[in-house]
């Protein structure tokens, strides 16, 4: 079922064209993934999320798992059917959040005991049972259970937690079994430091993934660093797999992901600045409480095309941002989604024609 | 431009159906009016106003005073534009909002001094600037200027300040200019003495309005008073306009206003109750944060036939609302509001069809 086929390599860069094939329909990638966490991208309808083109959600293991709880959603009838979106769902495996939300977490080479960030109950995970959860979500991308290594960490932290993160994308792979309908990606981690990444990536290769996710960056560390990982890591995992850079989503950091052969991308950025009443333009990032937009009655991106672009002007959103009107953040949540998928768009076409460095040039990115 | 044609008098009841003419379309009624205070219904696009039939809407003088100003919804081209909704609005008159929300409110013939519960500021209103604002609004039905007489009130109170409503109501008849563009409707009070009711209602009928409406009902007064206050108060106004009861919405008191004349409702009820994830169903309303929803995999309704219904189980639902999440408050909305104004549509059916009866009867009222 699953099947990913390369069909332009850019010339110009390490920037590639792909189609993945999934149970629930392609992914032509480069693709950025909004974020669903709790089984439903924020203040968007999934009407919505097939307007603006997104051909793949990311849902929340751990947040699922806690609420409602994974045999709810396997009653449901799994995933899209509980959420009403039918096209591909991948799932984190609950690494990151267990690290970030839980509280007095336990890791152990077995796996990690953690407290509930909602009741304080108490639960164990392994990567048996992240994958079981997974495939109880019926999402058709799952990842491996890992650790995401914080940064800074020391060169002896970063590897034992690589080790223990490698034995347990070993045990993943053992206990998935439904590899016609779910594809379990590996996570190649190893903190800032090029060996452990490489070695990493090279295990994981021998292990034989249908795909490769490097997580661990964007944990604070400067994007130079991150891209310097990235262009390292690469050479090192196979090249005719989807790839995979996970929690990563400003426009510069796509655009610098796809030119080193980054395919895949999820980010809560988008949807979270809207809650914070902020919207992507060309310009960059702006704050629509800003009192300049008070009698500003044209739309955000006059370009842009979006619902919200040709309906509602800057006075508008501002006005519900101020008053912390709830259509603020769908609509902007709407228009930062739908601008961040429309430039990936226009890079998939450039890549296709053999005109990617012009495309990116536009972006007067600080470091391109 | 303004013009209410009864097209039908129910033989059974008052109930009537009529078609109010406006400069941005022709209303049906009776009808529900969505309320969208700050220039938006809470959670809800415009489109999917249109999707559930929404005729008109309700916006609020006061907020839109304070926040953003009318005089920015003026320079943006007024309400309509703003807020991207191109069918009629109706705003109240600030009113019940300086009475109810304000701080250091201080009533006196002339006016209302009052301080902004937002920052404290201080303003005044008078008729004269509460038609003022709405001019600038550009509504297309605005109210006179009036005080909601809270309950219980003794007799000279509401004595008093019904005469003060009714000589702001005259203020407000001479400073509205532009007639042909916006229908501004007069408003009964009197507090729940018939007799003060009556009174009022024939000198507001002396002052000849293009429609009425009873205001200072469903402030705490049982509702069997409430019926009683606008069965005795409906002979005094002119039968041929249109009668609007303020502030009321939900499903019994809907039924129950229109068998006695009312034309024309709105409530905050109905988006309200979904912000605290309840929703109305045909056996009340109920609490989707109750475990009995925890599996539930059925609609809201399995008759509704509204986006919600056909698209999401309870449970789903019941996870949303537990997980604090947008996307609660914007489906139970849409339902919630599809819902009523779908019972209104029925009602309006049976009017004409000289069932009225028989299909309220199918609710089951308590007092009917």
């Amino acid at each position: 079922m699953f099947e990913y086929k390369i069909i332009k390599q850019c010339k110009q860069t390490k920037a590639r064209v792909g189609v993945l094939t999934t149970p629930h329909g392609d992914i032509t990638t480069p693709v950025f993934m909004p974020v669903g966490t709790q089984a439903t991208v924020k203040a968007v309808l999934p009407e919505s999320l097939n307007e603006m083109k997104a051909q793949i959600i990311l849902a929340n293991t751990y947040h699922l798992y806690l609420r409602p709880g994974s045999d709810v959603v396997k009653k449901a009838g799994g995933l899209h059917k509980f959420m009403n979106w039918n096209k591909p769902i991948l799932t984190d495996s609950g690494g990151y959040q267990v690290f970030s939300l839980s509280d007095r977490r336990k890791i152990s080479a077995e796996g990690v005991m953690f407290n509930s960030h909602i009741d304080g109950s108490k639960h164990f995970f392994t990567p048996e049972k992240a994958v079981q959860i997974q495939n109880d979500l019926g999402s058709d991308i799952i990842m491996a259970f890992d650790e995401c290594i914080p940064y800074p960490a020391d060169y002896d932290y970063a590897k034992n937690s690589t080790d223990i993160t490698l034995s347990w994308a070993k045990r993943c792979k053992e206990a998935h079994k439904d590899t016609e309908n779910q594809a379990l990606f590996g996570i190649v981690q190893g903190g800032m430091y090029n060996n452990l990444r490489a070695d990493c990536a090279k295990q994981l290769t021998d292990l034989d993934f249908p795909g490769y996710a490097i997580g661990g960056l964007s944990v604070g560390e400067p994007k130079e660093l991150m891209y310097e990982i990235i262009e390292n890591t690469k050479p090192h995992v196979p090249q005719d797999k989807p790839f995979y850079l996970m929690g990563v989503g400003s426009i510069d950091c796509l655009l610098q992901g796809v030119i080193r052969g980054i395919d895949m991308f999820d980010c809560v950025m988008q949807t979270r600045m809207s809650r914070n009443g902020a919207a992507i333009t060309k310009d960059g990032r702006i704050n629509l409480k800003n009192a300049q937009y008070k009698e500003d009655f044209t739309p955000l991106e006059p370009d842009c095309g979006c619902y919200v672009c040709k309906n509602y002007t800057k006075a508008y959103l501002r006005h519900l941002v101020k008053s912390e009107e709830i259509l603020a953040s769908m609509l902007l949540s709407y228009h930062n989604l739908y601008y961040t998928i429309k430039i990936m768009e226009g890079l998939k076409d450039a890549i296709l024609n053999n005109n990617t460095i012009n495309y990116i040039k536009k972006f007067k990115l600080t470091n391109f």
